[in-house]
């Protein structure tokens, strides 16, 4: 099985990387034998960032993966104590976050046969979850931080500890020093009492509860990140009744009267949080996409894909935006959901998105 | 094959119904018996319509399966000549819009093996399409119908007619009276410019090229209808890209200066537009549901079923709808889209929505 994976992807990074086949035969060959003696084997760190790469062209659910080979690659499996840890966590959010002009990004920490620290965070950065304040989708992080210790403030936007482990070691938590978080209050330029609902979004989504797996070779440990697509703040975050469930405070905001069905001033509000979002992001100088620009360019990587003879999986559901999604091509034609095997999965269930669709 | 489905429908037939065994086995014997000798067998009044609502009911796609007990059934299966056929649509256009408080409404004419009048039309009322103005999807239909003879005013709206087949018999068209057709000419309160687009559309959708199958057997002319969702006119109709493609005309009416995608403007023509086919259809007096409403129903015909000790297989991507889907509940789980076999089936390839989900 693992001897399998790694002879496919191998062969699959000496062939889109136009290397010899002969070197390709050696390296194969000393694989196999490492495979052989220890049960299995290294990545080289041109293989590791090839692969990492490939893991984003094959992630059927994003639609930004245009950007695959600006992924910038942070080789982090030697890593083997905790200040090393915390400046490489530390180091990602800083160069990723990069002053706002955002880098996609990956930390890979050891291997799952080399004993990795494990992070129990959804994200690197994301909002605590009390009983009735925070995010909802983060109440048992955050029931493990004040397990361990941490307390927060009890505002909606309590940035979450780090938690993390190394092997032999107990659970441990850090937090962030406040200049390092990169965090966006919400305006819109036509709604002024938007900006009285004091609500706020941290810049960079960094993934840090799915496994890497490249060849055969799982990294449980490698948070990454893209930008964001204004619809994952302003449509699911802000909107889902079973996460922030913002819809009535933000229709009071904007001045609609009444909430009927029949009204639309549901959908009005649906969008009108997505223009402030958006606007607030750029205003701040923070990276960003919008839904419709982001299924443009998905389609452009569907051409570039398609000039490259291969084939382009994908999973309909993510695909198509929650705002208006009949407006992209994307919506329009199906998508075969085959997954590649070099990929990122989900660790257990999934904390961000519908894990049925 | 058609033996088993016979069982099984008839079975669920004096189940639902809380029929007697005795009864129920009577008739099972008589059915098997028929088949030997024919190689089908003839519903009765009651099983066809049992056999119809139970379709809707299995209509993994459709989201207003409420009401699939209020389905008015029309036999027509006895229907030998073209007067008559034409008697049993004329009356299902009429009863249907019942003055614009639309019936659910289906007519049944013959099954497969008596040879039944065709219809060639993918839904009863339509509008041509052109080289270059009225409705794309209609364009293989309006051909047919000039390769027949008829003429079109050539607007954007023009009513197709019915165009059918008996047995034996050239294919004709029939043209049908003006005032049969309810249409809505489309306003909206805040934007009069709308009304000078000159944009109406009909009352009422009757699908007319699924095949219904109930029991093992087919019946392929049985156009059927419920009522509009506003979003299958306003979101898909008007501005799918291969439909009216109205995003700019209907912009420029609303005052929208550009249409870049991050300026929110496409979704706010989006919003608007089927607040203004609702607010047409609501101040004409012809029934309509929106689309957060049309999910509440659908979560409602969820528990009623549950009550029922019945599963609902669905299909998500149609379930939710095409504006502000994460808003309905349906976007937040998951469907099983098994098909049970009494259903409405699609002939060949499909002409309204994508056949790919």
């Amino acid at each position: 099985m693992m001897i399998e994976e790694a002879i496919s992807f191998i062969t699959q990074f000496y062939e889109e990387t136009n290397q010899s086949s002969t070197k390709r035969n050696e390296r194969l060959k000393a694989i196999k034998q490492e495979i052989i003696e220890k049960g299995y084997y290294r990545h080289t760190k041109e293989e590791l960032t090839f692969g990492a790469r490939l893991a984003w062209r094959n992630s059927n659910r994003c639609i930004g993966r245009l950007f695959w080979e600006s992924l910038k690659v942070q080789d982090a499996r030697d890593i083997q104590n905790e200040a090393e840890f915390l400046n490489a966590i530390t180091s990602h959010v800083e160069n990723a976050t990069n002053g706002g002009r955002i880098i996609p990004y990956i930390t890979i920490f050891a291997p799952s046969f080399e004993a990795p620290p494990k992070i129990y965070n959804n994200q690197l950065i994301r909002y605590a979850g009390y009983e009735k304040i925070g995010d909802p989708s983060e109440k048992s992080v955050t029931h493990l931080a004040e397990h361990l210790g941490w307390r927060g403030d009890h505002t909606n936007f309590d940035v979450l500890p780090l938690i993390y482990q190394f092997p032999n070691h107990p659970i441990r938590y850090y937090e962030y020093p406040k200049s390092l978080i990169l965090e966006v209050p919400i305006r819109h330029s036509e709604f002024p009492k938007i900006e009285q609902l004091n609500l706020k979004w941290y810049a960079v989504p960094i993934i840090s509860n799915m496994d890497l797996k490249i060849g055969g070779i799982t990294y449980p440990t490698a948070p990454f990140n893209g930008w964001y697509m204004v619809n994952e703040i302003a449509v699911r975050n802000y909107l889902d009744s079973f996460r922030y469930n913002l819809m009535e405070p933000l229709a009071q905001a904007m001045n609609f009267s009444n909430l009927k069905n029949s009204s639309f001033n549901k959908d009005r509000v649906l969008v009108e949080i997505n223009d402030a979002v958006y606007q607030s992001f750029k205003n701040t100088g923070v990276s960003m996409v919008d839904h419709l620009t982001a299924a443009k360019q998905f389609e452009k990587f569907e051409a570039t894909e398609h000039a490259h003879h291969r084939k382009v999986t994908g999973k309909w559901s993510w695909l198509a935006p929650p705002l208006s999604p009949t407006l992209t091509a994307n919506y329009h034609h199906g998508y075969d959901n085959t997954m590649h095997e070099t990929n990122f999965y989900y660790k257990k269930n999934e904390s961000s998105g519908c894990p049925f669709h």
